[in-house]
């Protein structure tokens, strides 16, 4: 199959790319790094990307960013952040990236743990992952040709833990390996509109 | 208790508003009738209305737009009206409404059962109703002095059945008036951080 990442050169992007690279073709995007650049919060960024890479098999986004902070100094604007960013972003690559998908082919998005288990300061990601794991359960009555769309949310991951760990006090981390395999369960199976948590 | 219905001159908000108007005091705002005007899109409008209010027991929305179309067809500017409107208009109400909650008071805002139940052309309002339950998930571990958050998930009522009837198949519709006593639920209870779902 012909793969595209989107935040392949992340944290867990890269796994998720090192999940699939033996076996598949593996093309990935990022902000900076990547096979290509693009910048999900862009319209003009996102259609070009796809133009670029033509066809696919599956897309799969590992990206996405999200405001923490305290509730009670929020500000909608700042709430605004992970509707345009994570939650818009993706949404975005689906809305566009269908019509380059094959027959059969499918869309993989990631949400997160805290959609269900909410943590200090995190209104805002409970809020957009949630909201991403509507938009897949939405979307997944509407996909024609066979079209497939499921979500993984993962727990925050190892390799994450230097920098979010205080946030997740008593959660069980994964490696982001382990998480990885989610996406090649949504990629190579065959069900559609599924939240695979990897916690 | 002082409580304000924002949207409380609609088809909902107007059960909502019967059902306490007996025992409470209930001021009403919408965007062109109400006590009040306001527009749940504008900061400055909502800052306003909160304001002229002063301190309140309770918050209720009932209001807030989606957009409905084919998935196939969906552009990201379509999708981010509801983002806009029902998603971050509501938010913004609790953001900002929290400073002018008494102690113990209540916030009550709506989502809708397309949020487990999808329907053709409702990805929108799928995404937006999830994410409205997600933030009443995150914010009700971190409002402080005793306040409370909570939504009202209705099935298509019965009055609107006119309308929007054709797009729910086989749904069970509900009076407004059954609907709104989920609200009092809300208000009266002394739960946080619930969905009540009405269908
Ligand atoms: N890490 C965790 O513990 C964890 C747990 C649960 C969920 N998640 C979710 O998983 C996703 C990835 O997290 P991560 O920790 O792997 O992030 P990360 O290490 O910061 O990687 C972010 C990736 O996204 C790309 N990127 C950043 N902004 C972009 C933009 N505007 N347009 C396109 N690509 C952009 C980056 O590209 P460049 O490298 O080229 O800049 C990079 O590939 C996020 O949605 C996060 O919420 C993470
Ligand atoms: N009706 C249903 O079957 C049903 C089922 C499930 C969920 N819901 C949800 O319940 C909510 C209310 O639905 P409804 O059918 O009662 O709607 P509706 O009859 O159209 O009433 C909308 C209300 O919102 C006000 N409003 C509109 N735009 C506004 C804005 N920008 N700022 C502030 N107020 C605004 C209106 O004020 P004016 O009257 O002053 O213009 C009115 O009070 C919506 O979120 C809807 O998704 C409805």
């Amino acid at each position: 199959m012909k793969i595209l990442v989107i935040g392949g050169t992340g944290t867990l992007g890269k796994a998720v790319v090192r999940e699939f690279a033996g076996d598949h073709e593996v093309i990935t995007a990022g902000k900076t790094q990547g096979d290509f650049q693009v910048d999900i919060t862009d319209e003009n960024s996102v259609k070009t990307l796809f133009q670029r890479t033509g066809k696919l098999d599956a897309i799969i986004t590992t990206t996405g960013s999200l405001h923490f902070g305290p509730l009670t100094e929020m500000t909608a604007e700042q709430f605004n952040i992970g509707l345009q960013d994570k939650l818009l972003g993706q949404v975005r690559i689906a809305l566009i990236g269908q019509a380059f998908l094959n027959d059969g082919g499918s869309i993989t998005l990631t949400s997160g743990i805290i959609a269900d288990e909410p943590i200090r300061q995190g209104v805002n990601a409970t809020t957009v992952n949630a909201a991403v794991e509507g938009f897949v359960r939405g979307a997944s009555i509407e996909l024609p040709r066979g079209m497939r769309i499921n979500a993984v949310s993962p727990t925050v991951v190892e390799e994450s833990l230097a920098g979010y760990g205080p946030f997740f006090p008593g959660f069980e981390a994964a490696p982001a390996a382990r998480v990885a395999k989610a996406y090649r369960r949504s990629v190579e199976g065959a069900q559609n509109g599924r939240i695979y948590k990897v916690w």
